[in-house]
């Protein structure tokens, strides 16, 4: 039945043979969660001034040489920096300038003693309890970036901290990957819009909604199309349409052998379409179909909703990330926790098994506690933190045994 | 300086003192990573009939009893259950009826026999090699959630699959917490906004970006209202006007001690404040001044961005939470990576040190390098993974020592 049955290994091999979506430009403030399409290179240098890292009196360090508490320097107050201003005076040999964290360091200064090591005598006169470097408490003017640096790299899917760098810099406008647009169809003459109430032998289109959050969640644009009855021309046609404004189509909904089949019947009467994947050694979301029509792939989901979780943690987050350009994404997994395993499981060999788990914190580690239940049901989804991967080479895993759990990304 | 230092433990403890904010109802295909501000019960027994989990054929059990491949039991197959069909005939003694996953199990069956263990001799006759009990491969009508069953908590943020599970009930609309309003308001009169070119002196409005990006991140609701000079009026009337319109107002930007003292004073100049935090006791983030209105909390942050990054880290991070109603947040830190030390640190004891560090996979393990850099430099952000917490009762931490590292969110 499945001819074509590849490993975990070899779909997240192949899903990384697609290839990044196009770019495009925003605004900064609109840039945080995007992925850079474009290195960024540091405009100018920064700060671009000598700027003061401590609240203190700018001075030569020279002139506090030797100063301890029991022997302070003493240093003639000749004035104070104003913040955001560039400071009149030049500081010479024994004077000393006030000056707030930020402010610029005044000529002649090159170096600044922290607060908390002078006395003000009186208006005029400074003691120094404390000897200074040349430089300390000085940052120079290319010490955050130098011009022409790289400050970013292409693929870096941008955080709260590299939106604010980018600020720093100047740079209100980056260059981005498009967000990966995702084509969301469920199929299966038994499945219902959400809003119906179902009649005995249906179910309500959960995978929709499912799929749509994900596609939120990893940072990708979902176009739902809604549901299809399980006909061969209409689920052609929409499949056909899709493909010429999406980059990439998922469907899934029916859970029997006659919606598998007739997706596998629709993606392979589409010209120069090339199966790829027809069955995945694992369990649950073996039934899995992947084709490819040129750079665009095509997804048959399993139609159990926990089915196609899996398959979507396991395989569509990394593709995502590939679709949106995103690079640093595999040598930094986000979600990887490790934990203890609450209790025995067994597993056949052949094929890897993907179990739900809760995850739980006791005595400040994490135990890893399995979820059992019929395969089909929905409420074990609610109750999973994330999935442990119990691999084709295994028999089962040990109760105690450390493990590596894949947590579910929040929102 | 600091009349009212506190503690980390003690700032988390008092951010936790403020209420959630008020609820809206949104739609479901809005729902996605929002807070739940009523638990959601099932309105109805789901899936609602008897459905298969499996491919099969639908029995009774106990023609099946005994059943081996040796020694297989025949039955008479006298149809097949449409997908979304209530099956019309009723399994007598003997017989078997075709069935898909997902298919309602026809009157008379308590049972479905996989298809791997089915042999269709002709159109008629089933071989079956392996017994089944009763109710193998069946869900019982409320095996997912009985009505009125507790299907999500209050204060529970909702991932893809919860979305998915609250349409698979038929819930289309949801009660949810509002996203928390920030007033995010930037102050220093060195600070120029991000167009601009700065002059010697001058460095732009980093923190309004950062601040902002971070909001977007914690689910909660940005209003940013620019730079203010270091004025009194200007900058009491911009909080004094937040204040009726957002949920919490911080106030951030400027380094200076002037712009610190401004600051303070603006705080104490608003009728009915109390001022609950001057300083903490961590570093970087001393600097810190929260104070409460009423329900609203008001935020000093420092003005260094690095800083100002640390304590919404570790406190706006937690409080956003909180506001937002979201109650399982400190059960799951959802961040935390044990890592292995590279080196030693010393730490100052008194005040809890947060380093900036990077992690950097070896062996299947984590390791954290820490990021040393001069106080003030925002490049050393966008390099760092995450902060490792140094207690301030200890004094340093050894290299090759097995740490927490609180990691920094993605997108």
């Amino acid at each position: 039945m499945f001819f074509n049955v590849k490993t975990t290994e070899e779909v997240l091999e192949l899903v990384q043979g697609f290839l990044p979506v196009g770019e495009e430009s925003v605004l900064l403030d609109r840039a945080f969660g995007r992925v850079l399409s474009k290195e960024i290179v540091s405009p100018e240098d920064l700060p671009g001034f000598q700027r003061t890292s401590m609240d203190g009196y700018a001075i030569k360090a020279k002139d506090s040489f030797g100063a301890t508490e029991s022997l302070p320097a003493l240093l003639e107050i000749v004035g104070e920096v104003g913040m955001g201003q560039v400071p009149a005076m030049t500081v010479a040999p024994g004077q000393a300038v006030k000056i707030s964290t930020g402010g610029m360091v005044p000529r002649g200064a090159d170096s600044v003693v922290m607060v908390e090591y002078c006395h003000r005598m009186d208006q005029t006169t400074l003691e120094i309890s404390r000897a200074v470097s040349p430089q300390e408490n000085v940052i120079q003017p290319d010490d955050d970036f130098k011009r022409g640096a790289v400050v970013l790299q292409k693929g870096r899917r941008l955080r709260s901290q590299d939106v604010g760098v980018l600020a720093g810099l100047g740079v209100t406008e980056v260059h981005v990957h498009r967000k990966p647009r995702v084509a969301i169809l469920s199929t299966g003459d038994e499945v219902i819009p959400i809003q119906g109430k179902p009649k005995p032998g249906q179910v309500r289109d959960i995978n929709t909604y499912t799929l749509r959050a994900f596609c939120e969640q990893q940072g990708a644009e979902p176009v739902t199309l809604g549901l299809c009855r399980d006909d061969f021309e209409q689920l052609r046609n929409m499949v056909v349409k899709s493909l010429e404004t999406t980059d990439t189509v998922w469907i899934s909904g029916g859970s029997s052998v006659g919606t598998r089949d007739l997706t596998l019947k629709v993606f392979e009467s589409i010209e120069n379409t090339e199966l790829l994947v027809h069955g995945i050694s694992i369990s649950p979301g073996k039934p899995t179909i992947i084709a490819r029509r040129g750079a665009t792939a095509i997804f048959g989901l399993p139609g159990h909703t926990a089915s196609a979780m899996v398959v979507a943690e396991v395989f569509l987050t990394p593709f995502l990330a590939r679709l949106g350009g995103e690079t640093a994404f595999s040598e930094k997994p986000q979600n990887k926790v490790l934990a203890r395993l609450s209790r025995n499981i067994e597993s056949a060999s052949g094929r890897d098994d993907f179990i739900r788990v809760r995850l739980i914190r006791k005595d400040g580690e994490w135990v890893a506690e399995p979820i059992f239940g019929k395969s089909g049901l929905i409420s074990t989804l609610v109750e999973a933190d994330g999935l442990l991967r119990i691999d084709r080479n295994t028999e089962g895993l040990y109760q105690g045994q450390e493990v590596e759990v894949m947590r579910f990304k929040q929102a």
